[in-house]
């Protein structure tokens, strides 16, 4: 039995206020939030003094192993990008390197306060190695291209892959089928998928209507939007999480709700690639679940969910020049307990008794936590994902003091930085 | 003769570049860049190992001592927020106030690698004090208000500080006049600061355009734009620092090029306060500078350069829908080097030989700065200001591995916060 005990910490509740409680940990739950009775002893005590607890941040789209092309190539339009950089050396990762660059992503995820992921690439047994040893929660998916010689290669890993690790280590791994997108899924394909879906009892993670000309395109060839093809080759049916949704109709939408599609928003990365700026606060009064992506650190360039947290908040504000738009308690619901939802999740998000223990803590004693007229307030519009200080997934310890418990930053750092080298000299 | 090696440091060069240089500085400048002759012996050497120099940032817009009203109000109508909860607390603060307002800006200013910063605030003398103390670079303003009681007492202020305050602390302090806003300053009144101006040889720092009811009630009432208007009564005559400028049309800009009416870009402060995205790239391309800023930490909420180095680079992306817009480089220059010359310098900015010594360095070992394909992408697009380690100003170390060396963050910390505290319960 592990017992934990976060003493006197500010903490996020359930209705939205931040109040100072204790928080008594057993195993890989929140027993209590409150008064915790001195008979109960734990094994552990954390001083919460100058900290501020939430609910670790829950990252619902993002291409782990990318990292290992950050910053290779910026500043360029979206199909040179893809085709004349990102493709070729994508073409010549190995196994390990996905290994290693899906560790640099985790190392990177627990240090500014992210405890759930939902990832979609290759070689997706090596990432799942990469969570299972870190301690990490995360959804994993197999990305498919039906239109490449390997689709149905492909489509059989992402079975072997939901039979192997589904609810695997204690339940911190899921599973989903992730057809890459309709212009790289042909309709044929994509039913193959929803068969295999159905089978498995599996949800579908799919990018769906992310740029104005996939949109277009999808229209001409299939004279329907991307969501409405999906609704006809049955994609909607097997449980949905949608990444982008950035180029959606008031149709499309109520679609989406129709069927509880499940929305990914990637602020950064529909920013930096300018892909559009998706209606949220429509899909959001329409009553959909939306929660926020970091995207692949090669088109953002980070995992850094605060991030996310503060873009969501600005840059729906100054697009309906409307300072009320998404407030600081939505931006952060959509990183916590609305991310929970749209990954597949009804016992993590918040801070409540009987849900996973993952927490994230940050350290208020900088100055940008200074004056303390609103602790919320400071974590969305003034924090950075470095005050992060300590990190607890499924009831474990990952992250104390800033320094990684479970694996270890330096080696990860020298593997991924080596690895990237070599790629791009190959 | 203070003598400092920054020894094998990648350093960001004028031309865009970064390589690994030694950067030799002697007292307040930067004396040599490259191979530095044995002859010449340090006082103390800093090791360049993982580190990233680039010019301090000139954050060119700010009230720093709004820091005290940071998260005090948020998500609220501009004029809900200013009248209810901003001015009623800002008529109470006291000359102590003002003061330990601006040393938590100058704290976080420095710890997030600024070095110069342009203020407009009541009480500039406090703020100065702070500026000496701190060994900070500042151009400051008394902020006036035509319409309000005390419009004749503030202008006699303003140029009081000038007298006593322009080009002293070795040059560290500039001061400007600064009418308030065309909203809040009637042409009569503006004429009689251009005439002050004029007198003392001062520049003019000024809000402009930053809503569109502004520009709006402008031509109504005046039958021009503000930018318009500021010609007419020849402000635009004295050198302008020209804060915002969200909402300017193409003859308003023709009229800003002509007089070089250099522009204070605030994408932070614009899209919190949903004022609208102002016309950067087409102002660039007219040839006007452009710095960053970050406005006041109560409308912000934060002092942070690189976060505004970050937006303005995504902002400006998404809203043009093209990926290539303001790259990388263009968003450090409007930090730094455009930053300068908005400050009205012609020494800082740039790592150059006879500048002055005001430098940033960043530690980068961390997982934001791996793989290490483009130092300067992962400046813009992935680190956070925490990462900044060590900063010069005017060739003294004011932060030395994430510490403040000169003043008293504890202190500061404490008495910023019980000073905002006790304002608003009084």
């Amino acid at each position: 039995m592990a017992k934990i005990l976060l003493k006197n910490v500010q903490a996020l509740l359930e209705d939205g206020s931040v109040a100072e409680k204790n928080i008594a940990i057993e195993n890989d739950k929140i027993v209590k939030i409150g008064e915790v009775d001195t008979s109960w002893v734990p094994d552990q005590v954390l001083d919460g003094k100058d900290k501020l607890a939430i609910p670790g941040f829950i990252n619902t789209h993002t291409h782990a192993s990318m990292t290992l092309l950050r910053s290779y190539a910026d500043d360029m339009q979206l199909m040179d990008w893809l085709q004349n950089k990102i493709w070729p050396i994508e073409a010549k990762m190995s196994s390990n390197d996905i290994y290693w660059g899906a560790m640099l992503a985790v190392a990177e995820m627990i240090k500014t306060g992210t405890t759930t992921f939902v990832d979609m690439y290759s070689e997706m047994h090596r990432v799942a190695e990469a969570v299972e040893e870190s301690g990490m929660r995360a959804v994993l998916s197999r990305g498919m291209i039906g239109v490449a010689p390997n689709g149905q290669e492909a489509l059989a890993e992402s079975k072997k892959l939901f039979r192997d690790y589904h609810q695997t280590a204690n339940n911190r791994i899921r599973v989903m089928l992730a057809p890459h997108a309709p212009y790289t899924c042909p309709p044929a394909y994509l039913r193959q998928v929803v068969d295999s879906a159905k089978e498995l009892g599996a949800e579908i993670h799919i990018h769906l209507s992310e740029t104005l000309g996939e949109v277009e395109d999808c229209k001409k060839q299939y004279g329907k939007s991307p969501i409405a093809l999906m609704e006809e080759v049955g994609v909607l049916d097997c449980g949905v999480l949608a990444a982008h949704c950035v180029h959606v109709s008031s149709e499309d939408i109520a679609l989406m709700k129709k069927y509880n599609v499940r929305v990914a928003h990637n602020p950064g990365s529909n920013m930096k690639l300018a892909s559009g700026i998706s209606p949220v606060a429509k899909m959001l009064s329409a009553g959909i679940s939306i929660g926020l992506g970091t995207d692949g650190a090669s088109s953002n360039n980070n995992l850094d969910m605060l991030e996310e947290v503060h873009l969501v908040s600005l840059l729906h504000k100054v697009h309906h020049l409307d300072p009320l738009a998404i407030p600081a308690l939505t931006s952060i619901k959509m990183a916590t307990e609305y991310g929970a939802k749209v990954a597949g999740f009804d016992d993590i998000g918040v801070l409540k008794e009987g849900y996973k223990a993952d927490i994230t803590l940050f350290n208020m004693n900088s100055t940008q936590w200074f004056p303390r007229h609103d602790l919320l307030s400071l974590l969305v519009y003034s924090a950075n994902s470095s005050h992060v200080d300590t990190v607890i997934i499924d009831g474990k310890i990952v992250l104390e003091k800033g320094i990684l418990t479970i694996i270890d930053e330096e080696r990860i750092l020298y593997e991924a930085n080596k690895r990237a080298q070599d790629l791009i000299r190959k």
